[in-house]
């Protein structure tokens, strides 16, 4: 469930990007009335604002909002404004130049594999090569080291049916199949790949299911007590991706704040990817995990305008009418 | 180059749709006709032809095909009709049921991964899970053996950036990653795989290129040199289609026609889905590589509707008119 709230009635993308351009005009820029316009609109309603933003005015939204704003705000705010496509291939992108990279940038690959639709994923991989005149993969061969590489490959490359279909025949076979993979501590086995890879997420799900109810330990558990590596890590998060990413996105928020100071870059990512898509659900597991508010969690660790637009996204105050 | 010829004036879908309905009726189809409009059609004029057919009788054009006519022109002219996508992934799905799959069937898959658009294969892996409730990966893991299903795999799968870049620096590198894989008789190892599933195919020419130039042979013959088993077939394929498809089609056609009688489902794959892509430089690679005509050897193997249909997807006649 998505926590983003739209107007009863949306006003025209004409309507909307003049009262953008208003908001830039004057002494400072009028913060409040882009979290208004801009924090209830959807990707398709921004798409076509920033549309009509180019044509009206002969000039880029996005790079507007580069020059005006500053800070977190404005990092979280543009971030909004890409369409998803391109937002996640930056994001990727930005996550594969890190010199060394651990489970916190490769997490990023994750997420846009596995608790994305497949569609979505094609797009981003579309975006990335017109972006960066390279492909996701070739950056991922370049960047990442092997055992790491091999399943990253297969994760980006995936495009699951979205039907729910299962069958529990496969599920059994295929639970035993990581079991064994498991048990030879071989967790870049092809088989684990191909499965985590190819297979729709509720087949999965079924599959990880069917993985306790055999061995009495999760897949995760068993993966965790194959070693502490990196390899480890970037399963669990495929894990976690496909059962319940909204589990997966809470706890991005939650080591996002915890500790000295806050890593605004995972924040933002966290709030803004999934405002749309189920940051409502992530809100419930958020509190169950943490015994703790992820809204009141969020306004301890931020202030001003950046802290208003995310409190927007997460779906707090009025709709934005 | 393109073998199909087009009209100067194109009718609009409706008058099409009218005269194929009209070749429909009476006694006995009027198949002349059916030619003249469809054989000189591209993919989109067909699209709508087709969506149109159904709006005006609430029926499907394609059924209508199945239901009048017979045989091989029925086959080809069905293959044509759909769309280019639908009409891959069935040619994948056909080539995946067959129980003893050779090289003859698994190269389906690879033409379609490695000498279409990056675009069209995707859109072949959603047609795919959209007819067929699973998608392409499932099936090629669930019907190929070892060591091919890594190398299918990571080809249906790719993505590659279509712009001519070249890096001459990753060229010589990636010969060198190539040939250490034929010297090791490791055609199935990762960077082998994963060269040709992610590089364009400007940069892979490039490296092939290199290949020759630092060992003295092509990459194709040192594949020979390791083997004659499936994954060397299977690799020589995709060296084919991606240095030169059109070599490959006329290898296709020339294979369908000479020994005992056609093998019309290769005849009509090379045909149909080159026609709007390089069927006219086929023709030329034939003639260079047989010193024979592929048209004379179409009219030599085929007879009636069929080998008229045949012949004018390979541009030979009026443009329909």
């Amino acid at each position: 469930m998505a926590s983003l709230k739209l107007p009863e009635i949306v006003p025209s993308p004409t309507q909307d990007t003049e009262r953008l351009r208003k908001a830039f005009q004057g002494l400072g820029t009028n913060e409040k009335e882009l979290i208004l316009v801009l924090g209830h609109r959807n990707a398709q309603q921004r798409k076509e604002i920033k549309e009509t933003y180019q044509k009206l005015y002969n000039e880029s939204l996005i790079d507007h909002l580069q020059s005006e704003l500053s800070g977190d705000f404005r990092n979280a705010i543009i971030l909004w404004t890409y369409d998803p496509s391109e937002r996640d291939a930056k994001l990727a992108k930005e996550a594969l130049k890190v010199k060394r990279k651990g489970i916190k940038q490769l997490q990023v690959l994750v997420e846009i594999a596995c608790a994305s639709s497949p569609n979505h994923l094609m797009a981003v991989r579309q975006a990335y090569c017109s972006l960066f005149d390279c492909s996701l993969e070739e950056d991922i061969i370049a960047s990442v080291s092997q055992p790491l590489t091999k399943l990253l490959i297969g994760l980006v490359s995936s495009y699951r049916h979205d039907k729910v279909t299962v069958n529990l025949e496969v599920a059994k076979s295929e639970a035993e199949k990581l079991h064994e993979a498991v048990n030879n501590k071989k967790l870049d086995d092809d088989h684990v790949v191909w499965i985590l890879c190819t297979r729709n997420v509720f087949q999965l799900r079924e599959t990880f299911a069917c993985y306790k109810q055999l061995y009495g330990h999760t897949f995760e558990e068993d993966i965790q007590n194959c070693g502490k590596g990196d390899l480890a890590s970037l399963l669990n998060v495929v894990v976690w991706c496909i059962e319940c990413p909204e589990r997966h996105f809470a706890k991005v928020v939650r080591d996002s704040i915890v500790g000295i100071g806050t890593d605004e870059d995972s924040l933002n990512r966290a709030i803004v990817t999934r405002a749309e898509i189920d940051l409502s659900k992530a809100r419930f597991e958020y509190a169950n995990m943490y015994k703790s508010s992820i809204d009141d969690d969020v306004i301890g660790d931020t202030s001003g305008d950046y802290r208003e637009f995310l409190l927007t996204l997460l779906g707090k105050g009025p709709k934005g009418d």
